[in-house]
């Protein structure tokens, strides 16, 4: 594909394009890569300032680049055509599906899978291999289920969902349209919930279901449990990373992401657009405002408000935490007065 | 269901009720919802403070609460049912019962199961779509086990144990009676022991068992390895929650809660009834005194005496956390001198 | 098994015996154990300090043991027959493997295996039972695919690697041979790319592929995601515990080990024999130097040198951490003046 042609064909708004100077400079594309990795007749792209020094040193033969003039020249200078945006990653991404497909399945359903002659089963469903589908399900149109598959009674899947290999949606789960499970998470399973008693823990019936909106997508073997009453829920477009804890009874705004092998105690409140960084726990019944950020491992023990940045353990402004670890390394440590 | 008729079925000791000065007040009940979320003819419960002010709110039809005369006269005055208890929430958990039943597959066995003919099943069991039993397991009577199952060779399981769908119970493993495994759980597999060599890390055959005596609970994709040598041993009744990790050769107590992905290293001893908060980790061969706790994200590094609350990193008692953690954001920020 | 046919049969160098000395002190072994657990006939190991005082109490009948002569000396008194090493632990790894050897399926391809006509299936292969092979995958001689494995097209898997049951492998994957998967890990799935736009979060497609050179090891239900482009690779030798994630675009070297629950987040790069303790989390883009080791639990957050150890978080020096872990202990807690 010849570089003019792909730019065309890119939905993003551009700043501008070296084929305004240089329309002879239009090489065929065959790939996409890394900067630091691109060979000949690939398209790359450089965000920030992670790669600079790669604008000098890269093979690659188009790059997607910001509104830099300085490498903008440097680019046009060696020879490789570019095209400028605001948002070089997301116009990355885009020009990305224009050399790779990822593999789906052919629509149809395997001869090996078991499904239960009371789930309805839409239109242009691909059902792998082995997959067992109970009582009363509902299955979406063009929903792809992957070999393996495991799905409860009265689940319903939403249109275009696709769940992959080894999942297993539990009973009564609500997965909305255009989702994505990877393989081997778990949804909608009891919630954790006992009561300790003279004899031992009683285990508390969990009745509630899960509650997954649409556009929303579960990492390779989360979890995520019903409650005891009522629902969790996960809000539309959240994308939820491997390895994932969320309890019983969470209620997790839109658009929010949990970084892989995030943890949430049962009853966590997520606003809209949080984002949770790796291996952050947050403790049960607590709430976190729309737009609130916790960096990696952050231990979130009271509620944080709407916008912060929150950091450590126990998670407290980034800022009062970057404050009190300088502080801790300047400590003398000299012997105490008694 | 009458409110009458629910309180004569439960079986716990209540203190007081409603019925005693209103048994004219007595509603139909149609269903089970937290306080903050029931409507009309819901049966709810309140425990705690964290949700005091719905006792003025709730539109709740029936009530379970604690000793508290005050709350219990609102409930009168505005025409709720009521039933005290010294643990409300256990007498919820009665209630649920008799709202909700969990789906139980039907018992027989799936013709698409795999089942050695060496294995030995017990009568009334269910075996799913696509189970598969190697050699010489033993399946105790009542079980069940959901669909993709896999039970490896001389796996012995206990009468009336379930294994949610796509488990994984691995060779020689011995499982209780009444245990449930949830889905994608895997049980008894080699642990992780590797001694380093100039050739790199030779791998240490792992010949030991895991053994889940009865009534454990295994939460979603959890691991619990067995040894080298010896047992890895989980003590009766002890709860274990959604990824947490298990190695080789722990010996946990009975009546243990392990919270969400919480981790043991190799050859950890829990007394009977620790509890284990979300995400803590232990370092290995350490020994956790019976009843001691550690909350969330607690990271052991030495024993922990029994009756204790251990909290951070390294875990310490929870006061002195608690204490560091207050001196150090008071700590100046002035620069150090030199 | 006579105490004398085993020490001839160790492939490691010795440095004494006891039957140079006691050649009439052969015990017939019959079974290996820890030496706290051992009785009559079986053989076990003292490494370091930790069962010390067993050296007077074990009942075990034949030793491995460090060049430590006064433990020679007591074990000789004792009638312990003895071997002496300066690697006690691998010898006992030697030692177990002439009493055990795991359980194998026996090479053959179960009639419920759903293969692909175009994928490629070496010699001596054991194919498990509802197996999933689909296009254009290539598997290589001696390979064990437990039941229930799920291989996506266009997967490589080389000769004698063992992919245990419930394991996804996805499409593309590179798996090197005399690898070992364990139950339920997922290797090759899409990476955690979104980019931020006005209508929520953009999916970046995941193009790369996910490599696994010869002799690596991958925990039980634990997860190595592909990138948007380029690889993610693991080095020879490296062994991964479980529930460990690793993000797409991680370089990870050879003979490293990644403990339980470990966390790497996007495009980490470790070196050679890098030792990551349980629950330790990575920032992206981080460089780990050849030798590295971090203590459980540890954040990092910049990069490590080779050769160093650190801790805590943000992750420093373990020496630094640990004095200001005890600077901190010894801070007042009078208040502080405003």
């Amino acid at each position: 594909m010849k570089f003019s042609e792909l730019t065309q064909q890119l939905g993003v708004a551009t700043i501008d394009t070296s084929l305004a100077i240089r329309p002879d400079l239009d090489p065929a594309l065959v790939g996409i890569a890394a900067i630091d990795q691109a060979a000949t007749g690939a398209l790359s792209f450089m965000e920030g300032d992670r790669f600079a020094q790669w604008i000098h040193n890269t093979e690659a033969s188009g790059l997607i680049l910001s509104s830099d003039p300085e490498r903008q020249a440097i680019a046009t200078a060696r020879n490789i055509a570019w095209i400028a945006t605001a948002q070089p990653r997301l116009l990355f991404a885009q020009a990305l599906s224009h050399f790779y497909q990822p593999w789906q399945a052919a629509p149809a359903i395997d001869t090996t899978a078991v499904i239960h002659p009371t789930a309805r089963i839409g239109a242009g469903v691909s059902i792998g291999p082995h997959v067992v589908i109970h009582e009363q399900v509902q299955v979406g149109e063009g929903v792809c289920i992957h070999a393996n598959g495991v799905v409860y009674p009265e689940v319903q899947i939403g249109d275009l969902t696709t769940l992959h290999a080894n999942c297993v949606i539990h009973e009564r789960s609500q997965i909305g349209k255009n989702c994505v499970i990877h393989s081997g998470a778990v949804i909608g399973a009891e919630g954790f919930g006992f009561v300790p008693t003279d004899n031992g823990w009683y285990k508390v019936p969990q009745s509630g279901v899960t509650v997954l909106e649409d556009q929303v997508e579960v990492g390779c073997n989360s979890t995520i449990d019903r409650p005891a009453v009522g629902e969790t829920r996960i809000g539309q477009g959240t994308k939820i990373d491997n390895l994932v804890q969320v309890a019983h009874g969470c209620q997790i705004g839109p658009h929010c992401v949990l970084v892989g092998q995030v943890g949430l105690a049962g009853h966590v409140e997520l606003g809209a657009g949080v984002v949770l960084g790796g291996q952050v726990g947050v403790a049960d019944y607590l709430q976190i405002g729309e737009g609130a950020i916790a960096t990696a491992q952050a231990g979130i023990t009271k509620n944080v408000a709407a916008g912060t940045m929150v950091s450590g353990f126990p998670a407290m402004p980034t800022k009062l935490w970057l404050k009190m670890m300088a502080a801790l390394r300047k400590l003398p440590v000299s012997k105490p007065k008694i």
